[in-house]
């Protein structure tokens, strides 16, 4: 996993913060296929992911448009379902207006 | 490590998305002197943090201001300098307003 390179600001992120429960049953199939998605939708700039217990994937969108876009997709939603259901123990979604960036690369 | 407790949006998210070197000398006293530092100062909401060889780090504030102040810091910026020189081989720092959220607590 890398740091997503996303283009000048502003632009949005939704920040998923997450703690599983032990159910693996599906889990990794359908977060794979959440990527696999996301990654055709309009307005997709990328993501990172990282779990040590607890987990956080932020997910980049061109637009607030493309961020309720893929919420509202047929799958995410019974994805989303499932993850109530099975997966997650809780979690936090934060949809956030990126406003400014800067970044580091050691030379 | 748990989902930040943060008050109702709006609020601001400070992204900081890492990959570190090798150099291990001064990185967790350090890293830990930056979150005593961050909890010390007026408009801090909370932060939450994993690395599995990503790290990302997201702390939360009251305000544009809060972030701006803690960025400032004597000390924060001095952490910042070594971080360029000894701990990160990359970095980006995302600052967010967080227009919305919501979660999700299994019964």
């Amino acid at each position: 996993m890398s740091i997503a390179q996303t283009p000048a600001a502003p632009y949005y992120a939704v920040i998923f913060s997450n703690l599983r429960t032990e159910v693996e049953e599906g889990y990794a199939e359908t977060a794979q296929a959440m990527v696999e998605l996301a990654e055709k939708q309009p307005g997709y700039l990328g993501h990172e992911s990282v779990r040590n217990g607890l987990g956080i994937t932020v997910s980049y969108w061109e637009s607030l448009e493309a961020v309720r876009n893929f919420k509202g997709l047929y799958d995410h939603l019974q994805a989303q379902r499932l993850g109530r259901e099975k997966w997650y123990s809780a979690y936090k979604t934060r949809i956030c207006l990126v406003e400014r960036d800067y970044g580091f690369e050691a030379g």
